[in-house]
């Protein structure tokens, strides 16, 4: 698709200085932009660019005052970045929504519903009773088992696998191979040794305007439902357990991990490789930083923790920076023990 | 499906009270189950939901004494819980067994030997010499490469994909998005800096009555085969790597990263995001907790350790809290520094 | 396949002892090699299964001098580790030449281009104007989205997912499951503490003999490209943020994961389970042991971090051993208090 500078502009309430038919048919950085492509200049670092880049239209802020005239078009807003990324939304939006019809070979069970303007790639699987809203994008590979429901406008990219009876909200995005409804890890330990399983019958619960990576994990419920609300945000390869909560608008970075049972409030936002342990509580606005671990419930609202066992952010910042000091503090302690020996010494000779 | 109080009783050897022709067709908790759902009461601290619950079955202790009569028909077991899991346990088995055929599209090589009462989903590809065993029960997109041996009763769900000459057990569980047997993490590193793969030969060997979570990576050995031992238990995202042995009745908790050839012992139990590095021997009982990262052998038995580098439980813990109090530690000092110049100083002044 | 030690010589020029016609048709370990496998000694711990061993054909090296008569084929070589694991690499790579065609069902696009002598198994899924180079095998349930393309000589397996306009060079292998082009982690912080997604319009940037493992996530930048320099070897459920950079022949070992911008030199090596905060610059040769989280830059190179937060190896060491020794420490601090009062105490009576 080619756009005019005179089209763009429109698109985000800007003003055209030069060509307004100027036409662009992709994005680039204004420092590698190419002709035809469309560039923004928000950091003033990049200003220099400016004058170089090959870019025929570039956005850029209202104030920004010219130091010699430019070939290209510009298009002039309050804020170029925020302008960039509403026409970059835009623009998804509209491809997205031009991706409709059913690929051949895909599997639909006859009992499975889909609502208007889907897109069902090849070799993805529709199970029984799944009911599947408007606007959705099915990429290839996804697997829908059973009774599953997706709400309207979700997006579920290549490869994701939802098990049976899970619930899917509207405006969800899934990344490729994520897995969601796999059992929870339960299993009882015998007299022998071994181990037997505790079925799990609950389901995953994903609320509206949730986006998830690819190739996380989020078990189903052991009874119940495994619980993502609305407007969390996870990133990849994330472990999320059976009976977890995840609240509203709490933000997940790559490889973390949820025990079991684990109620996040909102707002919380948990670093990557960080771990909690099961059944605590994490108060809303809590930030768990990258790699720690969670051992305790955060019970006080934005609370700042790190470490492992994880505690309060600038008592651990403090003893990890004293840890790093530990040669030192023990020479410390090394030399007073030979001041006060010194000083018994001469006690007892004098 | 649906089952009456009746014949649940006669599964889990109870006795019913009430309306014995009371019908359910799902499972509930106790305090939201709804009309035709069967819940369960074990813990006395959800007592006062059975007088409002709404569940047409309630599976209760013998030894429960009632405060006030109740709509819904009761079945009394001496353990409720043990009896509810082995109902569920015992209706995931019907509802899997009633699972047979070969949906299409799938790919079956015409070599593939194929047992009786099969499910082989659409999408999935048997490969050249692969032998299934019955009562296998095959999802969407699941690829077994050639010459992979399934056993009986084995069940691998969505997207699983298993490399060529891999061999798993009967009365297997394998997750979604699993990858068994790609090539183990070996390169030799050449003159000028490069890295020359080292062909990995061997295989993956996976026992019988083992489950296996979700989007975990198990490599297959460099010569031999990297072997999960009868009873042993893995959660989702874990990385065991080439040559790596896991013991009988082991559990590895999601995350958590064992490095080549590294052997554990039986009824082992490893952390979440715990790591052990390569060429170790973990001892039978071993217990590694979270985030652990395990980097020399643990040679007696029943051993806990924590922490990186990882050692020994107790001694751990006292000095990770002897670490958060390291400023104390260091004021302490400090004072002591003051003190003992002090002490110089009127010695001097004397 | 079988082969003869006659045509086994003349692959790894090496020289027949013995029957020049005994056959094999794989590979064994020496201590269980069976009857038409093929064995190798390098390491002379194991010379004891020399005369025990039912490998047919057994590959040593020039200097071993026999101790008795075997009845096995021999064949000598300089140095037997290496001459097996070219003869491996042989092998593979004759298995793998063999295997082309299009198997059926698969999806590609009429706007593909398919180069000479590819294998493209069944479930396969080819977008619009993917190009695909000579020589390359792709597996089954592969996702090529729109605009991808792939070198020569590539392998991609079972269920690798590549979105729309990344870029795969050539002699590249990535395992089964692994996810390249997903959205980055991008989201903008709105007034009522929801979040706004930031668009992910870059791709990645696979360069030539790069190989990655299975399950791990590569996310597109957000402008410009992720990048994996030519030769850089990657394992299995590795994070690599949007607009990470990894240079030349680095090494990442399993469960690690990079940051967004992050960029990382030429030769690094990053150990398992090890995490790097994001815009930060790791310079050439940086070794990062496992488990370490780095919070700074390594401007140096050739350096060794380790720990969270990661510092100079010799050093965490020291304040490792220490931080494990606390208790004592605290100890000595406590007699030396005691000793101080008594001190003072006698200062004062006297």
């Amino acid at each position: 698709m080619q756009f005019t500078a005179a089209q763009i502009a429109l698109m985000i309430n800007g003003k055209v200085e030069g060509d307004a038919n100027a036409a662009v048919s992709s994005f680039g950085k204004i420092e590698e932009a190419q002709q035809g492509q469309l560039a923004f200049l928000a950091n003033p670092k990049y200003e220099d660019f400016l004058y170089t880049t090959k870019a025929s239209i570039i956005i850029i802020n209202d104030s920004l005052e010219l130091k010699q005239p430019l070939e290209a078009a510009l298009i002039r807003v309050p804020d170029a970045y925020t302008a960039f990324a509403t026409l970059l939304s835009k623009y998804q939006e509209i491809v997205t929504q031009q991706l409709t019809g059913i690929q051949q070979p895909s599997f639909i069970a006859d009992s499975a519903q889909i609502g208007a303007n889907v897109f069902i790639a090849a070799f993805a699987y529709i199970g029984n009773n799944v009911k599947i809203g408007n606007n959705v994008k099915i990429f290839p590979g996804v697997v829908l088992s059973n009774n599953v429901i997706v709400g309207d406008n979700t997006i579920l990219h290549a490869g994701v696998k939802v098990y049976h009876d899970c619930m899917i909200g509207k405006n969800v995005t899934v990344h490729a191979g994520t897995v969601i409804g796999a059992d929870g890890f339960g299993f009882a330990p015998q007299a022998d040794g071994s181990f037997k399983k505790v079925p799990q019958i609950g389901n995953v619960v994903i609320e509206d305007f949730v986006e998830i990576g690819a190739n996380t994990t989020i078990d189903r419920a052991t009874i119940g439902s495994t619980l993502i609300k609305a407007g969390a945000k996870l990133d990849n390869l994330i472990q999320i357990a059976h009976n977890v909560e995840v609240g509203h608008n709490t933000v997940i970075a790559a490889q973390a991990g949820i025990s079991g049972s684990t109620k996040l409030g909102n707002n919380v936002m948990i670093g990557g490789q960080a771990g909690i342990v099961g059944h605590l509580f994490i108060a809303d606005g809590s930030k768990i930083n990258g790699q720690s671990g969670v051992t305790k419930a955060i019970k006080q609202p934005n609370t700042t923790v790190t470490g492992t066992p994880a505690y309060e952010y600038t008592a651990s910042l403090r003893s990890q920076a004293l840890n790093r000091n530990l040669p030192d503090l023990e020479k410390r302690v090394k030399d007073l023990e030979k001041l006060v020996q010194q000083l018994l010494a001469e006690k007892i000779t004098t």
